[in-house]
């Protein structure tokens, strides 16, 4: 069997953020995910991780995520243990230790480091209170203390994994990303959403050079430190960077739409002295006619239609959309993120 | 290694229920059940499905399944998921939808079949709301979307490995079992149980043309479309089936009995407007006397005991039967579950 | 590849209990672990266990154990599969069994020795519903039915694989253990806690013909059975064993110390006639000065720190022995779980 080169070339790195890799970099793993992807295809054995064990904590539920992980390392060789926090000594930042219930995470990403290969950590939402940012320091916690690569499956500012599966679809279904207008909009849920998503997604697509526009109603601003990252990633690779506050005027000529909910941050810490979930659902509730409908397709530039998943039917997106539109990349997104996966895997386990 | 002739036999077909298979085709799983029983004995290596991915979706509690199930794909080389319905969002039918906790089972098969090669459920009871026939169509919908094989690891209508391995111990103990007394019988347990493992059983016994008589008192009438498919299968395969409301009678000169506890299904939907769980428990407590002892297996032509497991111990059947009884097949009905499950793998995965 | 002559040296014993085994073979296991060790670091392989099933039984929170246990078996070719209690039908003791919820032992032990080679279990505490010896039993259970090795994972009275670990770090630190002072000291926790640990290092101390002093308050006393045994052991092997009431006097001169919470048994039966955990909470409370500190650190002979982990934080240890202390075995103790596990486990599944 021939090692590829890219096996190893990260080693020891972590992956928190697309944003702590250059275009170059990330450019490098989209190749490796493609090498791998036809590997897969042909049925080519891949056994880059032979022998190696990843430990995944997942604070909250998960299909993609879970399944590509576990069936990617396995795929590379690998092994990987999946673990619910009640199923373990909850790791857990210092200021919330509970006793006999968690353990710091200093400890935990010692111990592990000595039986595996990497950590991989999913914290938002109630895992992480509700303080925008926790779920993110807990990730960096472990990756300060662990001595082996630290992966975030998804935390309340990112989800790295995401924007690389999406970047593979959007240049898969158009090689060439320059020049080509990408919306990341946000969309109509009842239910509570982090920032994870159309932050990565604004972050990997000015990386790319395109012309991003990010459409939300007022009071759905991303965090400043992401929108002052995608300025300077337009003044680096080039495209552009706008926000605006209709939906529809976001879509006109669009070639890439990404409408997708998240939660309004005035209602939770650190701009909120409490977590006022329902203060947040119902300011979200004025926000249902932000719904990506057929019609509102029709005025893009035969855009591609891409969400992360799950989708929320008859509220981010109707039925229609996400059955009959022929321009979804809805499971070529998800279908890769078992292949992205696989690449940063290799490249940083191997 | 030679790649035995059964490996991708049956490529591409879904495994819901025995009914669908001719007793050839049955037959030829049982022969491969028995090559894979043999080499794992004799420790002879069966990687027929390197690098190939189980999905295992348990909405309810599994021994026997899902060790013989995680147990049975490594030995052939492959990886199984254990998916608990809370670690993901519960894939559900369109009408069951609840936001943010479910899935559409349409986008969890489609989006799984691009990083496996199979998805297995178990659905039935509390899970499929005691609707009968609900957990089959949660099956059913798996099938529907997945571009991979689907598995029924035991709903509310099928329980077809459990009927596989059953058969494989009957052929085990009697190789021609033309012309055998087979008695599926009711048995008293407190619980609700699915209708599940009678059915399976009555479509299989006389699926290979034994004298089977099902034996129950009134009110657990099986579902109509069993009763004629076993009918059915008498007229192809010979045979006879009969229904009667008497325990020992049914006995009597058996040469195999599988009693075994199901509930009596006018309590439930489509039977009763609601679900009356009260109404079935008490209607279940007047057949307390339908109990497997020692003495009854005294009328029978020194019969087979046979039982899926678990068996409740002191209602179903006595200890002494279950710890004592020299005919019983209840271990090895449990062990061929490990090896006729291979067999359907190694054939539709493979 | 050349199979080292330890593979199957034990091979169908159970590993229930240090104590079951001699001096002499628990060296011959230490030796296998350092086998183990050092491939594990040089990145040889060691598929010894090819094909073979570990089924691990956790009705208790683990972090090092599952992992340790789960990478071994995985590092040495075979496959874990880890079964919380609410997932099957939870494994009972005949005199604890509650319908449709809870399978007996004697049944699931039987059915998993046909699917696989070997049943590791975990329970102590409100699983084994704080009877003391009640865990042990559910052990020993297993064991009489099971047709492949038993594990213990820790249990109410024994810790036999923490033993294992914290042996090979002592002597990792110091080659001759004879003559070397071990102090075994109770430290105050808040939380409950099973005597398995205090009990496996007084064993396996006194084992080593070590000079072992266990230093508890009064109340804290461990059981008969284990003090008797300590004594033989010193009788056997050497070395002395003494019971002191006095933290501090006990950590004199002493080459390591090895301070760790337990709970007082009179609160529990079969001490007292039921479960008083607040009583036992409330005697604990008057013992918060049995911390271990720096100064207590002072007056040993530059004591090597022992904890099986994990610590709790500011009751049992100071953060800055946890955190800074020089030689603190905390951590080499962890690692080694994965090494004695994956030698044990070599020697009698192999």
């Amino acid at each position: 069997m021939k090692i590829p080169k890219y096996v190893c070339a990260f080693k020891g790195k972590d992956f928190l953020n697309t944003q702590d890799f250059s275009q170059e970099e990330i450019t490098q793993v989209l190749d490796a995910a493609k090498d791998l992807k036809e590997k897969f295809k042909s049925r080519v054995e891949t056994p880059y991780l032979a022998g190696r064990t990843l430990f995944m904590f997942f604070y909250n539920r998960s299909l993609r995520t879970r399944n590509s992980f576990e069936a990617g390392v396995y795929q590379l060789g690998g092994h990987a243990h999946f673990l619910s926090p009640q199923d373990v000594y909850t790791p857990t930042l210092p200021e919330d230790m509970v006793p006999y219930k968690t353990e710091s995470i200093s400890d935990v990403a010692r111990v592990l480091s000595r039986y595996g290969n990497a950590i991989a950590i999913r914290i938002y939402g109630d895992a992480a209170k509700w303080v925008i940012g926790r779920g993110h320091r807990v990730i960096e916690e472990f990756a300060r203390w662990a001595d082996v690569p630290v992966f975030n499956m998804e935390d309340d500012l990112y989800h790295p994994f995401q924007a690389l599966a999406d970047i593979m679809a959007a240049r898969e279904a158009e090689p060439k990303l320059q020049g080509k207008k990408f919306v990341v909009s946000y969309a109509y849920s009842g239910g509570l959403k982090p920032l994870a998503v159309p932050q990565s997604e604004v972050l990997i697509t000015t990386q790319f050079g395109m012309d991003v526009v990010l459409a939300h109603p007022k009071g759905f601003e991303l965090e400043d430190s992401v929108i002052n990252a995608a300025k300077e990633n337009t003044d680096r690779y080039g495209g552009s960077f706008k926000v605006v506050n209709d939906m529809k005027k976001a879509f006109e000529g669009a070639d890439f739409v990404y409408p997708k909910a998240w939660s309004p941050k005035q209602f939770v810490p650190p701009y909120s002295k409490t977590v006022d979930k329902e203060g947040a659902s119902a300011y979200q509730g004025k926000f249902k006619d932000w719904i990506t409908t057929r019609e509102l397709l029709d005025v893009t530039n035969k855009a591609y239609y891409m969400h992360c998943g799950p989708a929320d039917r008859g509220q981010e997106v109707t039925n229609e959309v996400l059955d009959a539109y022929d321009r979804s990349l809805y499971f070529d997104e998800a279908e890769n993120r078992l292949h992205a996966q696989k690449a940063v895997m290799a490249m940083l386990m191997g």
